[in-house]
């Protein structure tokens, strides 16, 4: 075979960028309880990979959250992101989630002189793009690099999608995301949405991002589609360790990407058994038939979350239920 | 969500079919030793989903396979198929394969009235294309439906297909299938040889089929993506249980074409617990590392089925061998 009947490689773009959103996304499967261990590991690994974002979690309010329930890496303070990975100068960036409503980014969030953290990724929905507009204008000020990850895109019109990347333009944002939270969408249809991001790219001067989830096994499709069509920042998670079905598997995203990234050091982590144990510790994620059921009618993940976690079997049932709500 | 923002559905065309390869792809992970019970359960469940044929499994010799280590549907010999789905009249075909080479066609496939047999599926490697054509001429006068399932293309040169497409233009064959043995293909690949295909169709006045393996998750999206340039005949396995990696899972297909099709019936055998008693029996398949290692540089599946054979957990060095080999 050659590269003709393969499949076109992407041409290797210097603006693509790969951020492993494990410890984040995964963290919502497992509490974010991730040793020190695992994490100077999957950073190790992350780095001779030549992944150039490691999402470290997010910057939750521990007045909202209570810090009992949870690992670290929900609130990633600074002096705890620095105890495990701090001192460290590499090529690799830390990145952080902060939800809309969910941090309390003028109390948490300092300046970025004193931080490990280079950048942050403003989550929300469609509905709350002055307030990430606020934080986003906040966190830029203080010196880190941004995007702005737009959730579950797929339950927004097409007027929507549109308005809000206007809203987002003029925003510091390096590159606003598509989020496809409740793994709806088809690799046609995550294309046309990508076209529409990308024109609001090339108008704004903004990168385009990725971050899929696996209801119906197409989130490592989608995201090379948006590869191919120019989206420049893509998510994965190893093993696609994230909430629900999950995400795009690293291990298969660099494959893909052979020719500038290397799939050796996370196929290392994976042998010397780290996602191993946080299964063997509980944590189960991955495309599964109620996943395939929510996907399927663009619903939250959440029923199908309870679904598994109530061990119900009656999937039969369920697609009604989920069909007919 | 609209459909706008989900990805255009499939324009429902009359000439699409799903073939439910399950006893047949599926036989080679468990030596097709279904049972009765399960064979019939499945014929219902296809029946109601809406499936257009059902392949049965293989027309092996017998004088090549030793018919103690195999079920019946290793052979299906039409007593045998007849005893189980003889007598049903109904809109849903039956199917079978037959190797190049492997079987003995002159001698066990008789005339069409005789059988329960409406297809006969004949698998080839580009290599022997002139024996595929007498094996579809011969079924053909019989008075089956034939198709041609060209395996492993991932590893043929452009000018090969071409060539290969040239040569069974001219045969019997109602469909040409592009297989993806390997699991080697990216969308964009496989989307750019499906048009090769489509465009020997439209000139020999044949349909395409698809036939893919999960490899790298991406059996699924393969297939959606044929489907969306022309392709009519579409695979697809419950649980997407088939050799190896497997295959396209028939649940995600169904849902995806849910305007036409039915994804209850799946669901209700799955929920019966008809796979799940086959994994209790010892059937393994589905993506995997391994297998992501020999689709990721187009080899044939069989090192990684031997890699888990032997229950190694060196993913390290198994990458090191089948990328330097």
């Amino acid at each position: 075979m050659t590269e003709e009947t393969a499949g076109a490689q992407p041409i290797l773009r210097p603006a693509l960028k790969v951020v492993d959103a494990t410890l984040r996304d995964g963290g919502l499967v497992n509490d974010f309880r991730f040793s020190d261990d695992f994490v100077r590991a999957l950073y190790a690994a992350d780095l001779a990979a030549g992944v150039d974002y490691m999402e470290v979690g997010y910057k939750a309010d521990r007045d909202i959250f209570d810090e009992i329930k949870f690992g670290k890496w929900k609130f990633c303070r600074d002096e705890d992101v620095a105890a495990v990975l701090g001192g460290r100068t590499s090529r690799m960036k830390l990145a952080c989630m902060a939800d809309v409503g969910r941090c309390n980014f003028r109390r948490d969030i300092c300046a970025k002189g004193n931080s490990p953290i280079d950048m942050y990724r403003i989550a929300t929905y469609a509905d709350t793009i002055p307030e990430a507009i606020g934080m986003l204008e906040y966190c830029d000020k203080l010196g880190y690099e941004t995007t702005v990850n737009i959730m579950a895109i797929s339950r927004e019109s097409v007027e929507t999608v549109q308005r809000t990347l206007d809203m987002l333009g003029g925003s510091p944002a390096k590159a606003i995301y598509l989020v496809d939270s409740y793994g709806a969408l088809y690799p046609d249809g995550v294309r046309a949405l990508a076209e529409t991001y990308l024109a609001a790219g090339q108008k704004y001067q903004k990168e385009i991002g990725i971050h899929a989830h696996n209801n119906q096994n197409l989130a490592f499709a989608n995201t090379i589609t948006c590869c191919g069509a120019g989206v420049n920042y893509l998510d994965a998670t190893v093993s696609g360790m994230g909430r629900g079905a999950g995400n795009c598997a690293l291990e298969l995203l660099l494959g893909y990407l052979k020719g500038r990234f290397d799939l050796s050091p996370v196929l290392a982590f994976l042998e010397a058994g780290h996602m191993q144990r946080l299964k063997e510790a509980g944590a189960m994620w991955g495309y599964d038939l109620a996943y395939l059921v929510t996907g399927l009618y663009n619903r939250h993940p959440s029923a199908a979350i309870g679904y598994y976690k109530d061990a119900r079997m009656d999937i039969s049932a369920f697609l009604k239920e989920v069909s007919s709500s």
